[in-house]
């Protein structure tokens, strides 16, 4: 059985983070799209500072701009979250993670946006996300450009996705609660613990730990790892740790 | 995989208007995303004339700037249209058309693409669009901005009206499926290598072993394991076991 309920989108809930934003004037316009839409929550990650501070001393910065809180990597900013989402201009077949494109997307966040925090993120305007960024992604969103000019303006993609996000003023929940997730810093701190737990097995090879470390740190986010469960997993690993560090010469 | 098509929403019958624009930034935002979602016409009225020059002679102005058209008056400008929409940020009570929100203006302009040309009318950044302007309209647009933040950035604005129109219009693009999950088989060899760690590790005690088996039966399921990555994480838990036991006196 479907119960709808309709309630206004739980704004509250988003996380708009801008990573390595070095325009002054699209870190405005974020923020102007933002308070346009009603989101009013700016994370960012390693601005490139006069930019930040030039945004913040504008006159029309705002509310948003001034309460933005600054974070010096996407593991921090996102420690709180339950659902990471990175944006991107690159098509699917480049791509290691789900890409949905931004209608559908709208949906499944709006959905998780109900019960725990979502942090969309957003990459730099010449290089997009990284890969160590993207790492920390659950799955991508696409706004659908076309082919032959795919690259949009970070303050115009800012703008297009918030619209997208409050296009149904009204949110239409489905019954049957949506798993909780753990949040991403639990996420973190179990891919941490993983992977010293990979080298001290000896899975990890020292000349590939880092790609090795990207690639489980995108594993554990394809798991649906729920909230529930996280402290036991982790406690579980620990165990295993302990028993192989004992055994060690 | 799903199969993507890329059907072109009748994009060609758009004419985009801005009316008395001001900055060229502004200008050139307009612009990029018309070419983002592929809508190439664009027509200036009455211009700030520096600002147009400007606007044109940028690097990234690109095919849109460049085959812009310039006119005097909105009645010149969509003389050839058979729908002129306006777009406002002021509420209904204020207007004397009727006023759409843009979910459901993006679906009378759609229609209407099909069969003929419409305008769509952007005013100046400052005062908008004038009443004569107005006068011109058939009916007027509104975004759903919220009320104590009604204005947009015009970029911005025009981004998120384009984005509606192509929104549907089947640029459906769909990547990365929902991830398909392991088959129960490979969860449930999982599930037995990972008993056998927690065993050799010490976690499960003889007594209760048997409420561990089912606890962590259960713990599998809910993890969402992907098909693409469960034998990933069987084999770094069979490298985990044979470090373990490696250790065992």
């Amino acid at each position: 059985m479907r119960l709808l309920h309709t309630v206004p989108p739980p704004a509250e809930n988003l996380r708009v983070v801008l990573v390595a934003t070095r325009n002054p004037l699209n870190m405005g316009a974020a923020a102007r799209a933002m308070s346009n839409f009603g989101f009013l929550h700016l994370r960012v990650v390693r601005p490139w500072e006069p930019a930040f501070r030039e945004a913040r001393s504008a006159v029309d910065a705002g509310q948003v701009l001034s309460a933005a809180e600054q974070y010096d990597s996407v593991a921090e900013a996102v420690a709180d979250c339950s659902l990471v989402v990175g944006t991107t201009a690159v098509g699917p077949r480049e791509l290691e993670h789900p890409v949905h494109s931004l209608p559908q997307a709208g949906g499944l966040i709006r959905t998780q946006l109900a019960g725990g925090r979502v942090a969309l993120l957003f990459g730099s305007e010449k290089t997009g996300l990284s890969n160590v960024d993207l790492s920390h992604c659950h799955w991508l969103l696409r706004i659908p450009t076309r082919q032959e000019h795919r690259s949009m303006n970070l303050g115009q993609a800012v703008a297009v996705c918030l619209y997208e996000l409050a296009r149904d003023a009204g949110v239409t929940l489905v019954a049957g609660q949506p798993t909780d997730l753990a949040e991403a810093g639990q996420q973190e701190r179990f891919t941490a613990l993983l992977l010293e737990a990979l080298a001290a097995s000896g899975f990890t090879k020292p000349r590939t730990a880092r790609a090795t470390e990207e690639k489980v740190r995108r594993m554990v986010r394809r798991l649906a790892l729920p909230a529930d469960d996280v402290e036991t997993w982790t406690g579980m690993l620990r165990k295993m740790l302990a028993r192989m560090r004992a055994g060690e010469p």
